[in-house]
C-alpha cells in the first residue's frame, strides 16, 4: 500500500483502441487532507462510452487529456476518512477512474449497504448502466403493454435490463446480439420473447419473423445496418431512444448513416439522450428496479477481469463483442463475496 | 367542354421522373348523378410528395395505379350542383387531380372566399404546404424567442412559411436554398436573417456563419448532405422536424443517410410527420395565417405554369429545383384576378 498503480491515457486511438494507447504508472499513494476520504477501488465499471473520452472529437464530455488517468465508475471501500458522512470499511460508488486508490472530499460519493444487493450492481443493474435503460426506455421509448421493444447489445448491461423492463410493462421483448449463446441468454434467461443473431443469414428476414406485429419501440445501441434493417420495421408512431452507436465508434473517417425515409412513412422519432441529463430519474429507476433485483425478476450478469492491468484488454474486448455481461474489472478483493 | 383532359401515369419512374411517364387522355365530361357537384378545375397543385406516389414503394398512401389520372389538390369553380351547400359560380378546394373536370358528391369540397384572401393561397400558403410548416414547426420544432430555426428549401412552398413563421416567434431564421436568387428572395422579400447557397463554397463554413449560436430547430425538407452538416451544429436538446428528403426522391436503390452520432452528441430529436395526421391542426394555423397572409406579413410566391399540358413539365422542375415559389398549374382561366 505505497504505490498507487493508474492506467493513464498514452495516446489516442486511430481507429480500433490497442494495449498501447494505454500507460501503466505506479505514482505516489493519495493522502487525506483536510475532510477527505481515502477509499481503495474494489471495482471499476468498463462502458462504451470510453471510446469517446478517449478521442478528442466534439461530444458531450471533454476528452481524457494525454497523460491523465482513464476515467471510469468504480465501487470502493474506505480505507481513511475525516469526513463525519464516512467511516472507515464503508462501501461506496463514485468515479475514480482506472486506479487503486482515490482521494476526495467524499461529497460525489454514494454510500452502498450490501445487504440489501450486491456492490457490485451500483455499477451495472442498479449503475449506470440499469438508469440509462431505465430512462431510455420509460420516457422516451414510452412503452404500451402489447408493443413490440427491440434492443440491440440485449445481452449488454444496458440492453439486457431494456428487454426486462420492456416485459415488466407487457410488452413483447425482441433482443439482438452476436452469437446464439448470447442469444440463448436473453431468451432463456433473462426471458425475452425472441433473439436475433445478428450474424448469422438474413437479418432483415430475421427482424420480420422476430417482430410479426413491427416495431414499436428501438432501443439502439448499436447503429449500422441493424438500426437501417429495425427502421423499415417501425410501426406509426415508433419511437427510438438512440443511446449508443457503437458500430461506428471506431470509424476514422466520418461514415453514414441510415437512409431516414422509414421516419416519414412512420412518423416516428428517433431521439439521441445522455443518463446524465436525468439525474432527476435515477430516485425513480431505483425505487423500481431495486426490488426487482432483490426478487430475482431483474436478472443481470458481470464479466469480471481480475486485476487493474486487465483493463486495457477487457475494454478493448467490450469493443470487439467479447464480454458477456456488465464488464467490470476487479481491482481489489471484494470482501463482501 | 365536351371532353374532360386528364393526365395519367403511364409508368413508374426509374429514377428521375419524364415526360414518357404520363399519358395525356381525353375522357368523356363528367356528369352530375343525385346529389352531386360538377367543378371545373383552375388551378393544380404540384408537389413534391407526388414522387411519392408515382412509386410502389411502401409509402404512407397507396401508389397511384398505372393508367390512373394522378393525384393532386386543386381550386376549382362549381359549374353545376345538385348539392345544397354548393353552387354555380362558388369556388371551392379538393383533391381532384391532373384533369380539367370533376364531380362528386362535394362532402370532401372545402369553400373559398375570394374576397378575404386569394383562391390560389387555398393550395399554398394557407394550404397544405402552409399548415404543413405549421404543423412542422409549432408542434415538432416548438420554437422558442432567440433560438435559430433553419430550414431547407427555403423559398419553397413550404420553406418560406417555417422561416416568416419562425421570425413572428422571435427566432432567428435561416434559409437554405440553391440560387444565389432564391437566397436574395428569402432575405430581402421574406425577412430571413441569413440564408445559404448549398451549390456555392463550402457549406459547412457556411452554415456556421449564417448560425453563430448553433441550430435550435430544423425544419428539414431536403436531406442529403444538407442535413449532414446541419446535424453537426445541433445545439444540445435541438429538435429536426423530417418533413421530406426530396434530395433522395429518385433514388433507385437504397441509398444511407446522415450519420447519427450528432444526435448523441446534442441530445436530438428527428421526427418524421405528415400533415394529414394533423387535421386537428389545420383550424389554429388557419386562424393565425390568415391575418398574416391579408396583412401582407406572411409574403408567399407562385410559380405558375399554364395549361393542363404543362403539368408533366412542371413536376419535373419542381423535382429538379427549377421551380421558385409554389409550383402550381393554372388548368383553366382564374375569374378573380
Amino acid at each position: 500500500m505505497s504505490v498507487n498503480r493508474q492506467i493513464r491515457l498514452k495516446s489516442r486511438p486511430v481507429g480500433a483502441t490497442t494495449a498501447a494507447n494505454f500507460d501503466i504508472v505506479d505514482g505516489p499513494m493519495p493522502a487525506v487532507v483536510g475532510a477527505g476520504v481515502l477509499r481503495r477501488t474494489i471495482y471499476l465499471s468498463l462502458d462504451p462510452y470510453m471510446r469517446g473520452r478517449m478521442s478528442d472529437a466534439k461530444s458531450y464530455a471533454a476528452p481524457v487529456n494525454i497523460g491523465d488517468v482513464m476515467v471510469g465508475h468504480t465501487v470502493s471501500q474506505v480505507i481513511e476518512s475525516s469526513n463525519p458522512d464516512f467511516r472507515a470499511g464503508d462501501f461506496v460508488a463514485g468515479y475514480d477512474g482506472w486506479q487503486q486508490y482515490a482521494v476526495s472530499g467524499g461529497k460525489e460519493l454514494r454510500k452502498l449497504d450490501p445487504h440489501v444487493v450486491p456492490i457490485s450492481t451500483a455499477l451495472s443493474v442498479l449503475g449506470m448502466p440499469g438508469i440509462t435503460a431505465y430512462v431510455g426506455l420509460m420516457d422516451i421509448g414510452k412503452p404500451q403493454a402489447g408493443e413490440t421493444v427491440v434492443v440491440s447489445a440485449a445481452s449488454g448491461a444496458v440492453g439486457s435490463v431494456v428487454g426486462q423492463l420492456a416485459k415488466v410493462r407487457g410488452c413483447r421483448a425482441v433482443g439482438i446480439a452476436g452469437t446464439e449463446k448470447k442469444c440463448r441468454y436473453v431468451t432463456d434467461e433473462l426471458g425475452f420473447d425472441s433473439c436475433v443473431n445478428y450474424k448469422s443469414g438474413n437479418l432483415t428476414a430475421a427482424l420480420k419473423e422476430a417482430c410479426p406485429n413491427g416495431v414499436d419501440v428501438d432501443f439502439e445501441n448499436v447503429g449500422g445496418a441493424v438500426l437501417s434493417a429495425l427502421l423499415r420495421l417501425l410501426n406509426k408512431g415508433a419511437r427510438v431512444p438512440l443511446c449508443g452507436l457503437i458500430s461506428g465508434y471506431n470509424a476514422t473517417a466520418d461514415e453514414g448513416g441510415p437512409n431516414l425515409r422509414p421516419l416519414l412513412v412512420s412518423r416516428a422519432l428517433i431521439q439521441g439522450f445522455i443518463v446524465s441529463d436525468h439525474f432527476d430519474r435515477f430516485g425513480a429507476a431505483l425505487a423500481e428496479m431495486t426490488p426487482l433485483v432483490r426478487s430475482g425478476r431483474l436478472k443481470y450478469r458481470e464479466d469480471i477481469a481480475d486485476g487493474l492491468e486487465a483493463a486495457p484488454d477487457a475494454l478493448i474486448g467490450l469493443f470487439e463483442g467479447r464480454n458477456f455481461g456488465k464488464a467490470l474489472v476487479r481491482v481489489s478483493p471484494d470482501p463482501t463475496r
